[in-house]
């Protein structure tokens, strides 16, 4: 498919013409969303001060697909989440590096978890039980195999649980490339912060952009009205991260339960690459993760910190990622720091995502994806635009549902 | 005293007219050095691609002027070295803030030197009989009076030595404040790579520049000739760090002993200072210091690697920082991480600097200050000026002579 132009500035788009789609926030879920609408041939736009910038939580995020190896216990319903979108993953690769002409470094080499301490261990034990309970394909390796496998990993590393079906990703690539493909697919971006949602009756037609535009270089886009400009949608979608439930003007009963949860990374460089897969490991109870990209890049993470709409790196955040990286792996302390950031995942109250319509027509969200945005970035797209099969769609469409926050008031409520 | 002129390209300066002194190297010594010579009304001009850039040592320095607190056996010659300087400070400082109009943030709060494990304790015990036999002014502290000096100690530090004299700047704030000193001072900056000494016979009559300028955009600087220039000067004083022992074409008999010992530094920021003095303490042998800066700036430092021209900031570099700072006050954990940076130190075989003409009349050496170049500065400009009187001069110059690594042949040779 040939490259298409991006049509004229958004500002003053003809009354007549709404968008089919309007994504609000340019992270790798509007972006995921907005690229898979457009494929099948939606007009579609994307409102952002600066898409796929260092604002959104995949510039922080490591990239992990690894439903398997994150699997907690009560939360199957992640699991059954993330499972469904990291088979989804190979084809959405594919795609994306087809349509956008760049290489996403996807890998599925699998997750090996680690155990540090003899605590470490008898988790680690707990959990092989639980992932056979639940009749998933992994194995128990003793330290001597998990060092057959990594040989950087320390002599002290005491076992391991290999999830071989695991994969990754480098989620700054992946949104590099949906910029990239929206740009050939015609979808327009609009640089500007949404300032609150343009109503007909119940309905939501579109939003209303912030006077100042909200460019990155704080200048008035062409076009724009002193107002800041309509930009009118058949359907409007909610995907701002964090920052979800905090836009201005959003009727309580949509406005999604999302807070920020900090996460820092640490971002390593060594001339060839220490690791052959994602190691994830606990020393003494506190978990840390190390990514290899094919480039020599070794990313660790990553802090979980309630602080509000905080995005210091700290001393101590560092710290306590070096600490244990370098327990699982001594030889992380030759490499190179190469930055460090810290971003905001959008947490939810149950720790599920919400995806799909709200009770106002025109009006759907995605966001509350917390650590799993890039794994849960196909499935979700796939939710909003019907590209799920109807029988698996609808089961996962129910558990993501916004309403459910808002159908069940308590008990003697309303009695 | 006004501003004066930058004088016009030193590419092609008046062949009848050498400048007094020429400083090749524009760190936080060569700066110094010209400045103090600028003042006695010489004529002065300085050879560095980037002055007071981020590739001087002193970009990565912490500035104490702690003669005291880090005095060590055996380098007694050292200590009267830092003792002479620090006396020279206050007025330094003072004069340097007149000529510039900078604030250095300079301060002469004392350093407390702390223990945190019992093993640490004893050390100190024995440094502070060291210090009494010096007859340095130190006063010994117990655990809870560090505390009442600086409360955010941690309970697990064991005890103490306040060095009420000594002092610290902030680095960058100097060498910026001597670059406007010497703009206001005339003095000539030469944006350029110097490529090899000039010679009339045994003697040293200026430098060749290399030939692509070496300026900081790379560009040819007006009337650059194509072998780069001639600059010729009365006095050469080599004063480029670590790099002086690495300069082409210099003959083995001036070619100054020293080699680059890498630092790795933590830049660190608070709303308002956490400690109201500098903290040195060791933790089970390791040594760290705390440096606070009026602006809540808190430097952590610093590393001693021998890794050659190696300036890669490591994850292990952060981590050993990271792990005895929090140790010794814990509330660093908690701030911001505004900067990491390493330097090169130029070291020596007895840890002395290198000060004074060489055995090529016209040329003298300022180089080997290794961890003391913020704190030998004023004293090294004034022995290379004649400022330093002719007692105190005499003793000091003799310890800093270039001359006392070729004069000694071993016995047995020549012989």
């Amino acid at each position: 498919m040939p490259p298409t132009a991006v049509p004229a500035s958004p500002r003053s788009p003809s009354p007549g013409t709404p968008y089919d789609l309007l994504l609000i926030g340019g992270g790798v879920i509007g972006l995921s969303a907005a690229w898979r609408a457009a494929r099948r041939g939606l007009r579609v736009a994307v409102a952002d001060p600066a898409p796929a910038s260092a604002a959104a939580a995949s510039h922080a995020a490591a990239g992990m697909l690894a439903p398997v190896s994150e699997v907690t216990y009560t939360e199957e319903p992640l699991l059954r989440l993330g499972l469904a979108s990291l088979a989804r993953w190979p084809a959405f690769a594919a795609e994306l590096a087809a349509d956008s002409g760049h290489d996403l470094d996807y890998r599925a080499e699998g997750t090996l978890e680690v155990a540090f301490g003899s605590d470490d261990l008898a988790v680690l034990d707990e959990l092989a039980a639980f992932m056979r309970k639940l009749e998933l394909p992994v194995e128990r390796l003793t330290g001597r195999e998990c060092r057959r496998l990594e040989p950087m990993l320390a002599p002290a590393v005491r076992g391991g649980l290999l999830a071989p079906g695991d994969a990754w990703v480098d989620p700054r690539r992946v949104t590099r490339a949906l910029l990239a493909a929206l740009e050939r697919r015609g979808v327009t971006l609009i640089p500007a912060r949404v300032a609150g949602l343009e109503r007909s009756g119940e309905a939501v037609t579109g939003v209303r952009l912030a006077p100042d535009g909200g460019s990155p270089d704080g200048g008035s886009p062409d076009g724009g009205s002193p107002d800041g400009g309509v930009v009118r949608a058949r359907r409007t979608v909610l995907a701002a991260g964090a920052w979800s439930g905090a836009m201005e003007g959003l009727p309580p009963e949509v406005l999604p339960p999302v807070r920020p949860v900090k996460g820092q990374i640490m971002r390593l460089r060594s001339p060839e690459p220490i690791l052959r897969r994602c190691v994830r490991g606990s020393v003494h109870g506190s978990y840390v993760y190390l990514v290899p990209r094919g480039d020599g890049e070794l990313v660790l993470g990553a802090t979980q910190e309630e602080l509000g709409f905080d995005t210091r790196v700290t001393a101590g955040g560092l710290w306590e990622l070096l600490r244990d990286a370098r327990e699982l792996v001594p030889g992380v302390t030759e490499l190179e720091v190469a930055d460090v950031v810290a971003g905001l995942r959008p947490g939810t109250p149950d720790n599920l995502p919400l995806i799909g319509p709200t009770v106002l027509p025109g009006l759907s969200l995605a966001t509350g994806h917390h650590r799993g945005g890039v794994l849960l970035a196909p499935l979700t797209a796939a939710l909003l635009t019907g590209e799920a099969g109807d029988d698996e769609g609808e089961g996962l469409a129910a558990l993501c549902s916004p309403l459910r926050f808002h159908e069940n008031p308590r008990v003697g409520e309303n009695a």
